[in-house]
């Protein structure tokens, strides 16, 4: 998983979320709360729908971001994660500690990069 | 592969282009010329690289656009095409015949479900 722990406030406009997530490379960011909980996720994706629809860059991130995103523990078998991605439809699995603040995040990178190192492939 | 092929015109503005990728629910939009060749790709990263950098999103998509995407030929083995997207850090790779001219896309997320069809995973 990736730890470099890309995170926003909810407060934060749009626009300020999104050069975060192009200066780090990532997909996503996750948005915490004042206690340093998960309070949701923001990602590629939920940019192309709020330009879809030409809501403005500058509103808060809580606006559009993913609420209560689906999240995994630090114990958790990357095939278990793997198969949430494709039941949910998700790239981005945050991964949180017993008190809901986050570690990390598991990228559907994160798993082909897994895959790459199988011997063979079908 | 998505056979859905969509696709936009170099010449329509960005917001336009991500109105379509949400409407069909894909992450990136196939750029094809006059003579249906395939002109360049765009996707949610190229989106969110735009934004940071405070571009507009009435410009047109040829200048936000990937020019001379990595392509994969029709009989091209998913092993190699994973392989690709790993070296070249892509989510996205289109499928062109002979000619250039696209018949669809391959996406993480087609590699990722033949993953989940494995019997064992690690």
């Amino acid at each position: 998983m990736s730890t470099s722990l890309v995170t926003a406030r909810p407060e934060e406009p749009v626009r300020e979320v999104v050069k975060r997530m192009v200066e780090h490379s990532v997909g996503s960011v996750l948005i915490v709360d004042d206690e340093g909980r998960l309070a949701g996720i923001f990602t590629e994706r939920d940019l192309a729908r709020l330009v879809a629809r030409g809501a403005s860059l500058e509103e808060p991130v809580s606006k559009y971001m993913s609420r209560s995103p689906v999240t995994a523990s630090p114990d958790e078998p990357l095939a278990k994660i793997a198969t949430k991605m494709i039941e949910h439809w998700l790239r981005h699995i945050p991964v949180v500690d017993e008190q809901g603040r986050p570690l990390g995040v598991i990228s559907i990178r994160d798993v082909l990069r897994v895959i790459a190192s199988f011997e063979s492939f079908p």
